[in-house]
């Protein structure tokens, strides 16, 4: 494959750029058409790759990309998930260049969606089109693309259960995962579920003079501040009553096998500018995000946030609130456990509203598996060294679910890292990376 | 003034709706050539009502106004003091109707500034003009109409240090405040102080995937909420240290004297629609208002604002925090305890910053003077009861400052009314006040 990339390495980059450029933002309304613009060359690099069909599926939301190659039904079936649409851009301003003009700077690619997921579901159009070409492939092959999972996967799930037969597989493999480090390769297997709710808390019906009423009428900024804070004790575990009640503690020797992956809390912290971590006492900071659940507020807004100042005493306060969730806790129950709590805790000169957004269940992956196997062994030959297992602290939960409908385990072989701050400004992709990602997908193919 | 106006109410409503119609928002550097506009309109006003001489004078900020009538430098002179700035509009979507477009509804005038502070302080010209046109002027008049009272007067004091000659007086009427409710009139015989800051809690250096860093790494949003929650406690007190130690305790007799004010508070509750009231422990909600200090978050944000989900674990959060003081209370001292305070209480795991606002003392005005003496009169032969003295809630730093450098003391005769929601969207005016205030602003003369 080395040598194919080499070869026709500036067409790739002209390919995934014409991608990229899509402003394909799934969670926005105006960016609607971009989604079929988005899911319509899909379907034209999957021809050009050498599919010998891809089409565009309408859905409730926005469109699903199939195709396929199959040259033997009795040959093992390899089934692609991916997806193509990314996040947000804000805050805009924190992007070195323009998010859907990309631009390579020292070795890396940089545009929304370089890495999550355009550059890494790209990386097996391409490990396709070097085996179809070059006559290595032995496997039927199958890519299901959707265009929803920044906003948790909301139509596929009814699609693969109206298509199954259509989605029938062997395997699941995606690359929408980090791997350790770029000297550390890894292999991800479990990934965190997620409850994803919106809350409001409404104080008096209009905003007000805060000097008129500061004092004497709740602002309900403040009351949210208390109400968020009780979320999580002082040992870092969260107040929500049941919250726990699911969660599967690992054994000592499954805590071990998970501390062999390297981790250099002094690499971690420079990384990110701090200078001390937080989590849930009793627990390392790989655990925390591994194999234990979490709360984060991931937006706060109410009152005057423009310039200068305004001494107003605000009608209404919103906060986006998220747990990521571990395997055997339901993500459903989750947000029903969340919603009663939230509002129990509600002081009575308050009002509280809460709106849940997406979520979805975590999942474990079996590491004995033929699939796993292969490519443990494929990294091992792209990297030099045996990758390690690894438990993923982000959420796909339509892989969960797919898991459940199609019957298939999923395999994620990601080449992410890091350094690539996907879902912030500056999201970029290690030109190395995408590289070895390709090849080891090609090796993938070779030992399953 | 009742026959004046009764002739003159349609010329009132343009001169008036002509200052209203320029958006004098003093915090939005935007709006910096419609403050100059809404000086320069401000100058004919006053110039067409009767003043000798009248200018836009430069300051470092926007500009002030100032005009005057002397017709005896023997006789007593009264300064009025307003400001032609307003509050921003935001948020927008709940106007009814444009905030620069003023309409009558209902017996009231809606737009901002309507009341705060061009309605108020349009009564002062217009009574100025009718004793001038009538012949019942017995008093030199001075008017100093600044353009910076909404961003905390930070170019007024300088100035009037400056033109301490020009600005003599023997009292200061100021119409800037409200009466307990439209049927109990009452003088503000006191005001809050301000102190007003922004603080910027920042965590990892970039934003950061929640899934991947969330449970292991401080949130700048949660760590915010709980900072922010820990500054007041279960009995309603600030905890930022010291901050109590200048408030003085009233007596018990003074807190009679304060209670006389009629309060309902089913009123109260249903004009605000909360269930109940909040503030510090063992005291009333007029207390709560008037004697006591308080802290508000008056804005608050971070992360991911827009619709839909993102899984974002940010960067920074910011609120904006002020307390009103009380009397006694040094506003630069409080600023310097809340900073150092803010900072003392903010983990390892983030770092933070504190921005000073706007800040001001709070005063007290003897209830004694032949001043308040007169407005007692006045406002007892419009409203056909003895208004009561009352403590405003809200602030007007400049006030304290006015006092101690020109040594006069100010006189608050407020027209302003709860419903009018001052600072909010669909600020208001009632005609009946506006009217009223001119005719207590003409029999103030009379008796003064």
């Amino acid at each position: 494959m080395k040598n194919y990339i080499e070869t026709h390495k500036e067409r790739f980059f002209d390919e995934l750029f014409s991608l990229l450029r899509i402003p394909s933002v799934s969670s926005l309304e105006q960016h609607k058409p971009d989604m079929q613009r988005c899911a319509d060359r899909l379907v034209e690099l999957l021809l050009e790759a050498g599919a010998d069909e891809a089409a565009v599926y309408p859905t409730a939301g926005h469109p699903v990309v199939f195709g396929q190659k199959i040259i033997d039904p009795s040959l093992p079936t390899v089934l692609v998930y991916g997806h193509y649409d990314v996040q947000p851009v804000d805050p805009i301003e924190l992007w070195q260049s323009d998010p859907f003009e990309p631009e390579i700077r020292d070795g890396a690619i940089y545009a929304r969606g370089a890495n999550d997921d355009k550059g890494q579901l790209f990386m097996h159009i391409k490990a396709f089109e070097f085996m179809v070409r070059e006559g290595g492939l032995k496997h039927n092959v199958k890519f299901i693309l959707e265009g929803e999972e920044e906003i948790g996967s909301p139509s596929l799930a009814a699609w693969a259960k109206a298509n199954k037969e259509l989605l029938k597989a062997d395997i699941i493999l995606v690359s929408d995962t980090t791997m350790i480090s770029e000297s550390v390769p890894s292999i991800n297997c479990g990934m965190r579920g997620l409850s994803y709710v919106e809350v409001k808390v409404t104080g008096p019906n209009k905003d007000l003079h805060s000097g008129h009423y500061g004092g004497a009428v709740a602002n309900p900024i403040n009351v949210l501040c208390d109400m968020i804070s009780s979320l999580i004790d002082k040992d870092g575990h969260i107040t929500v009553k049941g919250f726990y009640d699911d969660v599967v503690e690992l054994s000592a020797e499954d805590r071990a096998k998970l501390s062999r992956a390297p981790f250099d809390m002094e690499e971690y912290k420079e990384f990110l500018d701090i200078n001390e971590v937080k989590g849930e006492k009793g627990y390392t900071t790989l655990e925390r995000t591994g194999i234990r659940p979490c709360l984060d507020v991931n937006g706060i807004w109410g009152g005057y946030t423009g310039e200068g100042a305004k001494t107003v005493l605000p009608s209404v306060a919103h906060a986006k609130i998220s747990m990521r969730l571990v395997p055997n806790q339901d993500s459903a129950t989750i947000t029903k456990l969340f919603s009663e709590h939230f509002k129990a805790i509600a002081p009575d000169y308050v009002k509280v509203e809460v709106t849940p957004h997406h979520g979805g269940d975590g999942f474990l992956i079996p590491i004995s598996s033929p699939a796993y196997k292969a490519a443990e062994k494929a990294m091992t030959e792209v990297y030099g060294i045996e990758p390690v297992p690894s438990r993923g602290g982000g959420s796909i939960p339509i892989l969960a679910d797919l898991q459940r409908i199609l019957e298939i385990d999923p395999l994620l072989m990601g080449f992410g890292l890091e350094r690539d701050t996907i879902h912030s400004p500056n999201e970029s992709y290690l030109l190395k990376q995408l590289f070895a990602g390709m090849e080891a997908i090609a090796l993938f193919y070779r030992y399953y």
